[in-house]
């Protein structure tokens, strides 16, 4: 197996938390977005969305989509569980992730695709009115996940689930895209602080 | 249980038409997007991001996110198999399901949303340049999932899956969105035919 990898990118570094959560290693192939290398013709055959990352099997099969290939990994190392362990759990799982996925990582990563100077090859038109609607709604959104995370110590529950990788690289991405957490937002701040604590934040 | 639905939206769909194909009836409780009944406390309590379908469970769980309520309805009533019978199938049902919401589901949504007089109310503020370049955006990937169309009948594989149906709402959202669909794109409407000759696109 290998894995397609940018360390400049929020969504293999999911995939890089969750290797991490499972303590498994796949060697990395870079691609470079910053030569537009997703967009060459060599890439574009592993993958024909030009995304990252991709998990390419030894049958050579590759499996695009951070979360397939999260998902993937699980079937393969089912301990630590994070995708949830009883069909309601899964269902809760899977609805959290994609809350902060769509919610969340969505609106801060528009954000920043949308006024970066380093987007404006990959974002072409790069549209400022889109980054602020984004802006305003990443922030709407963050009080409600403030509020959610009041009554348990991770998004999903009470134990820590992909939904939390997805988390943590959505308010880690923040930064870059120009978002300050409202320091008001104790909740959504303890939860951030707590992910990023974990060993595994440092895939 | 019960379903939180409006039969004037796409992601509601999704989980009717899947429910259609396992044969199961839930009872509905319709949610008036027209009056914003989706954005009123009574609802907002139910999911507090004011988006529909929901699915209520007896012991008053609420599911939200289409595709959780679907791999829930999966877990319940595991045949026809809709999300993979294998680690791998399952992987690329959930690559191709997911491909297509963001490939295809949201560039034509976005479009609608920042181009239709019915939404000015739901996209505050509607950014026409936004729905211009998810317009480009989406005709596109048509021509890219045109192209994976042609050596096999849906769009994860040789059989229907969840995948399937994500696209054919998106497709049929197309017309709505003022998007027509490129004649040229021969495997892209045989597939859309096909799934729109299902029973269960009437769902």
């Amino acid at each position: 197996m290998k894995l397609y990898n940018s360390n400049f990118a929020p969504n293999p570094r999911r995939v890089r938390v969750f290797l991490a959560e499972k303590g498994v290693a796949i060697p990395r192939i870079e691609v470079d977005l910053a030569k537009l290398e997703q967009k060459a013709p060599e890439y574009s055959a592993v993958n024909p969305f030009q995304v990252i990352p991709a998990l390419e099997l030894d049958g050579g099969e590759v499996i695009g989509e951070s979360i397939a290939i999260c998902r993937y990994i699980e079937e393969l190392h089912p301990e630590p569980n994070l995708f949830g362990a009883t069909p309601l759990e899964r269902a809760m799982v899977e609805m959290w992730q994609r809350r902060v996925e769509w919610h969340l990582l969505l609106p801060i990563a528009q954000a920043f695709r949308h006024s970066h100077p380093a987007m404006t090859k990959m974002e072409d038109p790069q549209i400022p009115d889109w980054a602020a609607a984004n802006r305003t709604r990443a922030l709407r959104n963050m009080m409600i996940f403030d509020r959610m995370l009041a009554d348990r110590p991770f998004v999903a529950g009470d134990r820590f689930t992909v939904a939390d990788i997805t988390g943590l690289v959505a308010l880690d991405f923040a930064r870059p895209a120009r978002i300050a957490i409202p320091p008001e937002l104790g909740q959504l701040s303890r939860w951030h602080e707590t992910l990023k604590a974990r060993p595994s934040a440092a895939a």
